[in-house]
């Protein structure tokens, strides 16, 4: 058998080659091979489902003839029958496809080690371990997903791909040579050379700390050990023995939550989840007063920084405790958050995000050891931040990207991630622009008179009849609306409190939808005829939502704060459509937690996003946290949101001078202009609030006199 | 003209190119060029020493002449007139060789940035910045060695060669672009553009703390800025504006001492050194107790770490002190030592090095922050330690290499590095060999029963009169022989306390040549016939050196002492020799302190080094730290070793079956069978001793017999 590079094939064979071909033979005067009894050689073997085959030379290790042939199986121990993760199935039965007869005897016996990982470990029945099992007659092996390295892991929608399995950070176990005073290396050089020849890994270093720990650890393990390697590039950790855990963590830091996920970077599974209050709060409620107190108080990033990593190893603690996992055995960790979070996390005063030209310290992704970062990870555990792409547009809108893929459709696709700041994608695989917009607090339920964040008693959903314009609602803590029998006793614990950010944009909506609200925000007085609950407020009308303590109505200048901030937004997208060209969005994604609770249909009727299928209007989820998680999973994500990021073209709303126009036309609901076809199938606009064709058409001439030729 | 990517040049032509186009017209006109006034569009220039020469457009300045022609000359400020690096002088007068008459006035006057800078900085008259003088006429341009990037340091004998100056650490000083809105890329973005545009300088890497102060720094300086970049790959330090001082630390770390070089990384040169004992003794005087030390106190290896690293500190204040420099313009280090020192400054437990197969931890150089070995240096200061033979062999011995080259040379080359173990190098530039002896302490005046360190009131010379057997002798603190009028008062202050190493050697070579010592090195008690000197002790016979107080005699245990030394050291150069097949050695250095005090003579009298002509024996200083200071200011001399090192030979006298029978036949004087004719023409050895041509011939058939055929 000539040598080959694969990984850990040296010791793999396990019966010596008489042993196997007297074992061949016999294979051969079984049942199946009946009356011609020749010398079998070589077997033909086709792996499932990848339908690779060859044959190959009988006594050959199956994980060998997989290996060859570029089957994608897993191993950690190189072929030494401890890891388990080769695991395969003996096909049995005809294939005629294959033309293959299998049967389970036409893989070699058990041996002892595969009989000691067995009794050791546990192992369902049907399943060999494939560096174990040798190559007998022609047979048909399935590789179940499990044992798979490029396992799909954050299964998503189907029309976003799946992520396979590709951690930064590889565990492999290798058997080092002893030292001899005859050829006295270096006990880390001829570490490097086991890697090299039993794993094909080449030009490797090694942290300092494994340096210092090296030779007690290869003693230990009786010059047995399994190393971590970053990247393919840095040893960063070292076991005596065989080891096979190894853990990851993707951090989503907001201004107002952190969440961590831990992750198993074997299985890609998420194990524990958890999230706090970003403890920079007492600083400052929103970014910019963060900015702000930094400038007025010397130090105070410094403050901020200690405080968002102490939160990062308390969330560490607790996914670990609940995971019965030590902290220490967090190898690899993925941060994403706006650029101000960014630079605190990092150690950057963000004071130059304060005021224009609002400059980023860096616009690369960062790799770092955690302990450069405060973090109390594996002692030499490596952290990867996101890019950020603008001052305004962070590694948070980086996580979205690699989570939504905008960058690999067709399909004209918006994303928009909505917060104080709304950040905005759009694009396909041709060309992909960002912007950010400020939107302002408004769809957090802040700046709004009964607004108030998503929590118990909040009302989140609202219904208007539009005959007799009496509201129904939802509150945050019971499935019942208001109009439902129970509703009273189960809302007494809550009490009715205000409205989050959902019930706003519904109520707005459900307003308009009602004829309460004009289409350029006023709350028509005229209805007051109409129904009680319209009613004078100065100058103004309000709309009494519910009659309680507090008492929840909808005043004037609630819909002039939602209107400046939808506007904004609008006018965001409407720019980089204009930069693009385009009139029809195919699909949109909304991300982040507002998207999550949102009605998509609310969101259009009020012109928060522009016209487009209501079927293919998506909540996205914690899109960032999920692209936090999928740079975890997968080091190659890492090189292709940095491609995708210097590829996208940022645009700043501030300094476009079609910004404000665009504003001042997206003040009315759902627009002064535009027109919503798609919407219209869905809902009844209100007559005057959909403009003509002809409206449209000559709204359409405007911009194109305004777009560059 | 077309943009070239030489360093800094985009800004380098001050003059508009009209008022160039005018004034090589007028230069055209003046006396020297005569009758002809012709347009001159295109002027000659010949740079000396290099010969380089080349034809340019008038205004072309001298730098960029000089880089486009590849003549070695500095820049830091990339030609903006600001560094001073780029001195050149005008040739004057005729130059046949070259077809040029050169004038002052053949390239433009000084311009007002040259002005600033001479009137600032001061600057010989003779002298032009070749970046903002420009090329008028032929001319011959003298680049001063000062001024050239690659000047010859470390200057050595003249059989070894120079080392050209190219630190690890380089200064870049840029001009940085704004940030702009409209392209949102971070600062150190924008940075490392402008490094790759003006410098050349691609796929740079930045340290976390750079990062985190870049963006202060850019504004700051007004958008330019210097950085230090490390081996051209990693920024490593920045300065707002304008900076041109950078100093590194060279490190010879002893089991006795330890010593530190502060050298200026522009201009090559030393500008303090300082040592102090290594604080490590307290653990163990010698390498072996040390090992001991950390097998019986668990966290001992840690202490002596500590201890080690405390004590660079200490040297490098002390260095920096005398200098008036900050301890954090160090910005880089270089480390040679014994494999024990080298491990316990790494913070590697020594233990494995205590015994076979004295496995060491790593035997490649070794790149880190200083900060990881907790050196104060500047925060982002790196260090490379070099790399480790074998496990006796250090990377004091790499560093004697460096130093000495015998890997360089055709001539057969033996190196010896003495202390408690010698290290012996042995080859040329065809194959190298390496090994360690057991010499024991005897040489350093340890076990020697009127033994001391080299201190004042120590014997250093001795001379026996063979006739009297009368010994005359100097000590350390006195330049007068002890038979010189005033000798008694100038040693009345010190004493004559004992006899140091070198010492040592020559009272007794003296005896041997004087006939006190027979060829077996036992003290001669038929000589107490003709001196009161030769006093019997026991059973055998001792010499008195000085009948003072303490009395200083030679006492047979003392030859005997020095005999094993001495025969451990000759049988592992004649292993090595063994091992290349050679009979003759054309040149010996002898490293190290001891080698630098003793009298190469003496040491060949004493056989404890073999035959070679007297005029090749050397003493090589302090090889070790030179070889240190060779890889400060040389970065390519890293690799260079580390290549060297692994093509060495290392040879394990330990396990090497010969080892013993050459060292018993090596503890004759000068040796039982090895003749010494080089020696012989020097001194007249004692017949007896010096074995006859078929002695020696039957040696070398006996050594024949012994080696591998």
């Amino acid at each position: 058998m000539t040598r080959t590079a694969a990984p850990g094939l040296k010791s793999s064979a396990s019966l010596p080659p008489k042993a196997l071909k007297a074992k061949a033979r016999d294979a051969a005067n079984d049942d199946d091979a009946g009356d011609k009894p020749p010398l079998i050689d070589q077997a033909l073997v086709v792996f499932t489902p990848s339908g690779k085959r060859g044959r190959f030379p009988v006594g050959t290790p199956l994980l060998k003839a997989a290996q060859s042939l570029g089957v994608d199986i897993d191993s950690v121990c190189g072929g030494r029958g401890l890891c388990g993760r080769c695991q395969v199935v003996v096909g049995t039965g005809e294939f005629a496809k294959h033309g293959i007869t299998s049967r389970t005897n036409h893989v070699s016996d058990w041996n002892k080690i595969e009989e000691r990982y067995k009794s050791k470990r546990g192992m369902q029945d049907d399943r060999r371990l494939s560096c174990q099992a040798v190559l007998v007659k022609d047979v048909v092996i399935d590789v179940p997903e499990a044992s798979q390295v490029h396992k799909q892991v954050v299964r998503k929608r189907a029309e976003v791909r799946d992520i396979e399995l590709d951690p930064a950070i590889r565990l492999h176990y290798v058997v080092v040579q002893e030292p001899d005073m005859h050829n006295p290396s270096g006990d880390l050089e001829r570490l490097l050379a086991a890697l090299e020849d039993q794993w094909g890994l080449t030009a490797l270093e090694a942290d300092l700390r494994i340096l210092q720990n090296l030779q007690q650890s290869l003693r230990a393990g009786n010059w047995r050990i399994t190393v971590a390697v970053h990247r393919g590039q840095v040893i960063t950790a070292i076991w005596p023995g065989f080891h096979d855990r190894s853990y990851g963590l993707a951090v989503d830091i907001g201004s107002t939550t952190v969440a961590a996920h831990l992750c198993d970077l074997a299985s890609g599974e998420v194990i524990a989840s958890s999230g706090l209050m970003n403890p920079q709060i007492r600083f400052g409620e929103d970014l910019m007063s963060r900015v702000s107190y930094v400038m007025m108080n010397p130090g105070g990033d410094r403050e901020m920084t200690d405080a968002v990593r102490r939160a990062i190893n308390e969330l560490a603690d607790a996914v670990c405790e609940e995971s019965g996992i030590d902290r220490e055995e967090i190898l690899n960790a993925t941060f994403v958050g706006n650029p101000v979070m960014h630079h605190l996390l990092i150690g950057i005063d963000p004071t130059e995000l304060g005021g224009a030209p609002f400059a980023l310290a860096a616009n690369s992704g960062i790799t770092l050891w955690a302990s450069q970062l405060d973090l109390r990870f594996h002692p030499n555990a490596r952290v990867y931040v996101l890019p950020c792409i603008a001052g305004h547009v962070g590694a948070d809108t980086a996580g979205v990207i690699l989570s939504e893929t905008p960058h690999l459709t067709e399909k004209m696709t918006l994303v928009v991630d909505v917060g104080t700041n709304a950040e905005i994608i759009l694009g396909n695989r041709d060309r992909l622009l960002a912007c950010s917009s400020p939107t302002g607090p408004a769809f957090e339920g802040a700046q709004i008179s009964c607004g108030q964040r998503a929590a118990p008693g909040a009302i989140e959903r609202v219904r208007i009849d539009p005959e007799t314009l009496e509201p129904r609602f939802k509150v945050i803590g019971s499935e019942l609306w208001s109009d439902e029998e129970g509703f009273v006793e189960e809302t007494r614990k809550t009490g009715i409190t205000g409205i989050c950010g959902s019930g706003i944009i519904e109520v707005l909506a459900e307003m308009f939808l009602a004829g309460i609200l004009a289409q350029d925000g006023t709350i028509d007085g005229t209805a007051a005829s109409r129904s009680p609950r319209i009613q004078p407020d100065g100058r103004t009308f309000s709309y009494l939502v519910h009659d309680g303590t507090p008492e929840i109505r909808i005043v004037q200048n609630d819909v002039r704060a939602i209107q400046l901030g939808k506007a904004a937004l609008y006018a965001g997208i409407r720019l980089l459509m204009d930069r693009l060209g385009v009139e029809q969005i195919e699909q949109i994604m909304l991300a982040g937690a507002f998207g999550s609770h949102i009605d998509t249909k609310y969101a259009m009727v009020l012109g928060m996003i522009p016209d487009c299928p209501l079927e293919n209007v998506y909540s996205a989820g914690n899109a960032a946290g999920t692209g936090a998680r999928i740079a975890l999973l997968n080091q190659n994500a890492r090189d292709d949101i940095e491609e995708v990021i210097r590829q996208v073209e940022k645009i700043e709303t501030a300094v476009e001078p079609n910004f404000q126009a665009h504003f001042v036309e997206a003040m009315g609901l759902p627009h002064s202009s535009a027109s919503f076809p798609n919407l219209s199938k869905a809902v009844t606009l209100p007559a005057a609030s959909n403009p003509s064709a002809a409206n449209d058409s000559a709204a359409g001439k405007g911009r194109r006199r305004r777009r560059p030729a």
